[in-house]
């Protein structure tokens, strides 16, 4: 049976709030996998995420980087929160590498077995975590930000690097993909990008529907983007 | 267990001779797959990805275009044969339709289940046959030329087109994959384009290893390549 427990912890920084689920008919430590949040912050979403992970069999956490208690319920307060929080890439990053530490001490994960994926703005929050040099195995990008932060350190990038994108996606161009393979090919990442055509921003987000705005769920891509991400993960976890 | 047998046919302009292989441990018609052969001509490689697909569970159909017989044993005739063929576009496609034909009468296939896979010049292959809006359900490349044929007509496409591309290949640049996006996106295409980095032309072909000119085996990408199109053809099979 799937679990899902609300974890509170002082990080750097605050109090953050978020969820950590798995399937307690399975014993012993287990991969785990963080789930880093879209732009409204941790939400029920990313809970349902964690929850799909710990069928796969793994340890999901999604992770919260705003603070325990600190979401949007509109746009405007979305983009002021995500600005906030990336307009320092270190503070950001602190709060990433804060939650996977957490996650390898958790006594149901195998420390030497995590990834990450996240959405939209968590789809950059893995990448960043990635080209940090974290050591975790592999991240997975849906929709995600493709840009790297600007001025970052570039040292060896430890993880395999997937990112599923809307071909027309109007926040991760057809110029920000080539950007960011390049980027990659230059670091000598092991990465992948998958182009779905027809696609645009937050495709795998039920809700999503402001297609005017380049905002809008495609079932086709949700459920390929899932299946890609299960077959990466399998591989990084063998 | 897996049979394989050659298949002679008059097709249009000549005879020619492929492969056929399927599990002669299932009972009636299947979904039914062509494999369409990269530029030296229908060989063992060709024949393998036909007898996989069949330990999948379908009919695999490695067709011919060259004609019986005719073969490449070394690049400069392997060019010459290829642009042969590709130099009349109508040419080309009409021995693509017949093979579909061919494998849709077949009696271990399920008619209204097909599909196209190819490599290299193959890739073209069924990339140009879903462009002619053939009647079959998905097709495959596999570091397949992406440029579309000058002045072919632009009908309606049925097939749901899967593009599997080494980001580095010299035959497929980025520029010319962004094109095909374009393309498949303006002619209404369900269409995906998967990108693995640190992989140029040839990814699949175990015998490949000239990277001075963007040519050799990559095993991730291969693999990879393969699961892609397993979940893909189970998708457009469902």
């Amino acid at each position: 049976m799937i679990k899902t427990e609300t974890i509170t912890y002082e990080g750097p920084g605050g109090t953050y709030e978020g969820t950590i689920s798995y399937d307690d008919s399975i014993e012993g430590p287990r991969p785990g996998v963080l789930v880093c949040h879209a732009w409204m912050g941790q939400g029920a979403f990313e809970t349902e995420q964690a929850e799909k992970l710990a069928a796969l069999g793994y340890v999901g956490f999604a992770l919260d980087v705003y603070g325990k208690g600190v979401r949007a319920s509109d746009a405007d307060r979305a983009a002021e929160l995500m600005n906030q929080v990336a307009s320092d890439h270190s503070v950001l990053l602190a709060r990433l590498e804060y939650a996977l530490e957490l996650l390898k001490e958790h006594p149901l994960v195998d420390g030497d077995k995590t990834g990450a994926i996240g959405y939209c703005f968590g789809g950059k929050c893995v990448l960043d975590l990635a080209r940090s040099g974290a050591a975790t195995l592999g991240v997975v990008s849906f929709h995600g930000i493709l840009g790297a932060p600007a001025g970052a350190e570039e040292p060896f990038i430890n993880a395999k690097v997937l990112a599923l994108h809307g071909w027309d996606d109007p926040l991760a161009t057809p110029e920000q993909a080539r950007e960011f393979a390049e980027e990659m090919t230059k670091r000598g990442v092991d990465w992948q990008l998958h182009a779905y055509g027809n696609t645009v921003h937050a495709f795998t987000l039920p809700t999503a529907n402001d297609l005017d705005h380049g905002i809008c769920y495609q079932p086709d891509a949700a459920r390929r983007s899932w299946q890609a991400m299960e077959n990466f993960l399998e591989e990084v976890f063998a």
